[in-house]
């Protein structure tokens, strides 16, 4: 491992799919301003600006580091003190800016105001959708960084033997995960695209306290340990015969894999035993029907029929009225990507997709028990790529 | 240390503060959609959004989970599906909404249109400023969560000869002060409101890697391990005679105290030692300096005026064109609070606010070095929080 740029070929790639668009919607160009975007169309993640007209060069306006852009980048790079500045800067490269696509989605309407008073008399419209679809597609490239993570939470769960111990605290345990995959290239937290959306490193949580429903848009829950940060991890120690769920994402080089796997010292009841069955059973089911073309909801329709019949409606992907509506997401330099495997959502899977399915079930008096893998969608099917072994981690009493 | 809820005095001290406020802006309510101030206002930090009236009680409208926060706040907690029924909500509990506070620094645009378009006809208007000014003063009850989180950012110092080895990168060092601080009820990342603005656990750099400026706004900089983090620690490997930034924050409870100590295997030379002696001057002189009603930027000119007189105004708060435009900001919630100690910046400051002050100087050829400490302005002046021994560490080669 190392820092490792992006290669300049695989920028081209992304630069030229976004502006083919750009022309298809009859766009002068895209304004970025989220780190994450800007990183993925220009290599670099320096507090800066990327202009992508419909044609031509992109430029990146840095306010700061302007050197490191320049090294990071292959695009032009230009500094640029103040927003106020832009439209001139780009008026200067020849480039137009009537019609501009931005990133409604995250940017903050201050902020939008202020770049909007800047370009007196753009038309600006959201272009979220269209930059978060080109992005749910990998390349290879992308597919080897997700690789790596998904290694690193390999070797993660094969430690867990050497560092789960009774009475221990959960945030304890996952403060010894965290340092493992830190020392491993983990960013240090999970990036997400939504408002008020946190994650640093999964859930964490032991037996009923994983039960405790969240804030977060996901199946496992978590008292956390603090009503500052209430999910995931908390002060509950680790018990006997109870489920331990373990579920962690790694951002290697920014790519985010999310595996989930269960441990348990001593023994489960028949009920959770059952439950990890059928939640092994949805993602087998789901391994084998998923393709490009079948649509996302369909995945999750399975799941819940599956839920049903294996007669755990009530608990799938939450209890109640804590459920959550998927049962599966994309990942890659968020973690919340699309496609979303969700209700209602009839788009089709393609190929390069790279999807985390995490079929869980949760017993507010027990726990919450499943598995979850993040598989890359191929011309034929699903591949694996969180290869940690499925069963259940026993560890003697 | 355990789960602590925010007690039910403070959330209606704060409530009144921000009460007063709406009856004087002659806004009908404010309407909190961001976690941070939803928490600081609720007690609670779940999916919610939360209407406090100009008079009467506040609610919190929850999306998820709605049990937790009936546990975590004192006030009316009412579950809602969609911010379309919001309005109605609202009119159900007789409250009126024509003009309404909103925070516009924060949220994205496309969530701001969606409440406009529920809320039909409302007047909204930016309130960002004023909760940030009020949550700037911090209450008894804040201070000593800051000083939970000062003393654990306090035993981390004193971990470091233990932890610190010559030959270990960057990174690593900076996993295990991660996990130190963890283990001590660090929330796991420390929460910024700058768009873009992202931190795990502080800059920790050593030599010239310290010096590689960065996107973050903030004097130190730091390689970072991928182009995806460029930031921090990094893969540089810690060498002798070079000086070791140790810039560290910590969020007990939620609130932040920033840091920063440097340490050394083996000696530095004569230019960093009268930099850290400089840094150590102009944060003794703001100490002596600042009470309330002195200005938040003399204290900035102070720092500068004395970095000038020192032979060191090139290096000060990092090098020519990287320099940031600060000596020290305020904490809590937040790393990037009021006030800030800034050129410019000409309001006074009040009893009750807390800073990080943080003089430091940047060689490219060397490394960055200088001191950090938060402190609380009392009446009287500045009352030191930070209390980790404000030496250089000097280990052995």
């Amino acid at each position: 491992m190392s820092y490792q740029l992006t290669p300049i070929e695989e920028l081209k790639k992304r630069v030229d799919n976004l502006q083919k668009k750009i022309t298809e919607l009859e766009l002068d160009g895209v304004l970025l301003t989220n780190n994450v975007e800007i990183f993925y169309y220009s290599g670099s993640m320096q507090n800066s600006m990327m202009y992508i007209p419909a044609a031509g060069e992109p430029v990146l306006f840095v306010k700061k580091s302007v050197e490191r852009a320049m090294k990071e980048t292959l695009f032009s790079v230009e500094p640029m003190l103040s927003v106020k500045d832009l439209p001139q800067l780009i008026d200067n490269r020849g480039l137009t800016y009537r019609k501009v696509g931005i990133e409604l989605d995250v940017l903050p309407y201050n902020q939008f105001q202020r770049i909007q008073r800047a370009f007196n008399g753009t038309d600006f419209s959201d272009i979220s959708q269209v930059t978060r679809l080109q992005r749910s597609i990998k390349s290879n490239f992308e597919i080897e960084a997700l690789r790596q993570s998904a290694e690193v939470v390999n070797e993660a769960i094969l430690e867990v033997p050497k560092i789960l111990k009774k009475g221990m605290k959960e945030f304890e345990f996952q403060a010894e995960l965290e340092r493992f995959v830190r020392l491993r290239g983990h960013l240090g937290y999970i990036r997400t695209r939504g408002y008020n959306m946190e994650l640093v490193l999964g859930m964490v949580a032991s037996g009923i306290s994983a039960a405790v429903p969240t804030s977060f848009d996901g199946p496992a829950g978590g008292q956390g340990i603090s009503p500052a940060m209430p999910q995931g991890a908390g002060w509950n120690e680790i018990k006997e015969n109870e489920p331990i769920l373990i579920d962690i994402a790694a951002a290697v080089n920014g790519y985010i894999v999310d595996q989930t796997r269960m441990a348990v010292i001593g023994d489960l009841d028949q009920e959770l035993e059952h439950a990890y069955q059928t939640s092994l059973e949805i993602i087998k089911e789901i391994e084998t029907s998923a393709k490009p073309g079948t649509t996302w909801s369909e995945h999750f329709e399975t799941a819940k029929r599956l839920a049903k019949e294996a007669g755990l409606e009530e608990h799938f992907m939450g209890y109640k009225q804590n459920k959550v509506k998927f049962v599966g997401h994309g990942v890659g330099l968020e973690l919340d990507e699309l496609p979303i495997l969700a209700k209602g959502l009839d788009r089709p899977l393609e190929a390069g997709m790279v999807i985390a399915i995490e079929p869980k079930f949760t017993f507010p008096n027990k726990g919450v028990i499943g598995i979850e893998n993040t598989y890359v969608v191929t011309e034929t099917g699903l591949e694996l790529i969180t290869i940690a072994p499925q069963e259940i981690i026993r560890l003697p009493k």
